[in-house]
């Protein structure tokens, strides 16, 4: 009997970890989610293995902007997270907000840190690029620029993708059924079919999620408990840690002038709802130890001092540093497997 | 006998051309040759899978110019005939020179159109990237910047790179003798190492020569008997039609100030010879249909116009437009396999 209660008592002090690890897991499963294996059906933009190709090139030519010197990787480096990981207020300029990675976009439930744009299709229509790179940049997309300019913009660049027979034919055989594809809308299309792909599964946390205990570190689960624990989640949540809502920058205690620039009215600036002021939208945290800096502002470097500034500005705590190192330790359990895209060979325009 | 004499004048009538055939790929093989099916080794950079890694992901790494927006890949676009397809003068701006492709660059004799570096490793020594990509466009390189920038850019970019755990790991893999592996020298080697990689095997033209007829047309195949006998190939020659030698924009007779600007004296700048006032390094011809504009200075769209006016300024011949028609066509057939290259995923920064 003595033997028995003894085993009982050490089989309960096993299973206690177990017990609290399956909780964890299911209150994960329940709040976040895995990054599937393939990419998302996009109800906008049908995907077909043509319009894949295509909107693979269109993705990488530069001719797509007005001078030519810029194209969507640019700005939404694969190689780099799906950003550039420049700060805003570059070369004296300021004003401007961080890009937004093009990792898992997809799974947003808006695009641009004031939601402007519903989905990718609609954020590359509106990502229209009329000004040289370094003067884009500091814009954050095209808010100076009249509607005018973008419609001739546009008409400038479907003009210029006519007369490359290598991007006519391209445009044929993606939209078989019109019978003049080459269009803007089939531009976005292509590229947001291309940019559903660019997803990130297997994650540590991912593969921890689907059962795998070993795939996270201890110090990282203890992360995972503290980012549900102390509220993070409360945001943070879904398949992108984020990328469904918009929460205000400060909603607890404001973050001061310099992550958060009073010429920077956020959401307000979209709906001029006074409630929308400083208002953003909540970003993903999949693959954010490579998306530094940080914030719209892109003024912290470091993502253990972003983690603080969050606990202070949302949620009014003061973060211990052992906290800070857990959650960081999860957060960088949320970088997976990075698109292995081969770079493509874009079609040569025609000199007649 | 009757039947044997018509058996042997057929056998001679269809000799005749295939002795054509021989007679011109035995002229081809001594005047050119094909681009080899593996990247040439580089005297003054081995080669190592390790240094192959790293070189891939310098040469797209915007981390790499000083103001962390442009990369090699910007100006050398490798998805587009490993030029930026872009007009000097862009914005405004005057003065500049066209970008130079990478394709086969390993296999030119020096590198710019004023021939200033040796070799692939001293030309990114030279290249480097000071100013915003707009300005550095129209510099042709760092010509305005002087020796004190130029040293600060590159220890700037050094240090940078000091500062990413992962390039500190791969320079030590790449140079595992050196105790502080992390230089600008190793930079420019590597770079070299991937950029040698960069060659376009497989051209019809390649194909032909190997022994396969029916890789060219026929009209190419007339159109190489033309380039050889007017006169190109005295100049266009070798594995890669030119990139061995310098000639006189306007040997025979002046382009005009369009084509050739008078505020660009070509390797005079170089060299402060008189005899090479307005000479230039006599460009590769491989995959010049993907390489528009042509010339230096970037004025000429279109390849029969450039070939109409090479003939007229270098050679004093007005050449037909059958004759233009066929050369096209040859020139054409130089155009190879183009590189597949899996975009790099780079090593994000350490924010300690």
């Amino acid at each position: 009997m003595r033997f028995l209660s003894l085993l009982a008592a050490s089989a309960l002090f096993f299973a206690a970890p177990a017990l609290a690890e399956e909780t964890l897991r299911e209150q994960a499963r329940a709040q976040f989610g895995a990054i599937p294996l393939v990419p998302p059906a996009l109800p906008y933009a049908e995907a077909s293995p043509e319009r894949l190709t295509l909107g693979q090139k269109l993705f990488f030519d530069p001719r797509l902007s007005e001078n030519q010197d810029m194209s969507c990787s640019t700005c939404h480096n694969i190689g780099m997270g799906g950003v550039d990981g420049r700060a805003t207020g570059h070369g004296g300029q300021l004003g401007g907000r961080k890009v937004e990675t093009v990792l898992n976009a997809a799974f947003n439930a808006s695009q641009y840190w004031d939601g402007r744009a519903s989905d990718l299709a609609d954020q590359v229509q509106r990502s229209v690029m009329v000004f040289p790179a370094a003067t884009l940049r500091t814009q954050g997309g095209p808010i100076m620029v009249t509607p005018t300019q973008v419609a001739a913009t546009k008409q400038h660049v479907v003009d210029r993708l006519k007369g490359i027979p290598g991007y006519v034919a391209a445009f044929k055989a993606a939209f078989p059924a019109e019978p003049e594809p080459v269009t803007y809308d089939n531009i976005a299309k292509s590229i947001a079919v291309f940019e559903a792909t660019l997803i990130t599964p297997g994650a540590p946390f991912d593969r921890w999620l689907g059962g795998d205990d070993s795939a996270m570190t201890e110090d990282a689960r203890q992360g995972l408990a503290l980012f549900i624990g102390k509220g993070c989640a409360g945001c943070h949540s879904g398949v992108n840690f984020g990328g469904a809502g918009y929460a205000k920058f400060g909603a607890v205690q404001s973050p001061g002038a310099d992550l958060l620039p009073t010429d920077d009215a956020g959401r307000f600036t979209i709906t001029h709802v006074v409630q929308d002021k400083f208002v953003f939208k909540i970003p993903g945290l999949r693959n954010v130890e490579l998306t530094a800096p940080y914030f719209h502002s892109d003024r912290v470097a470091d993502l253990r001092q972003a983690i603080a500034v969050m606990g202070e500005t949302q949620l009014g705590q003061k973060l211990s540093t052992e906290e800070i190192v857990k959650i960081e330790a999860f957060l960088t359990a949320l970088t997976g497997k990075q698109p292995e895209v081969v770079l493509p060979i874009l079609p040569p325009r025609s000199a007649r």
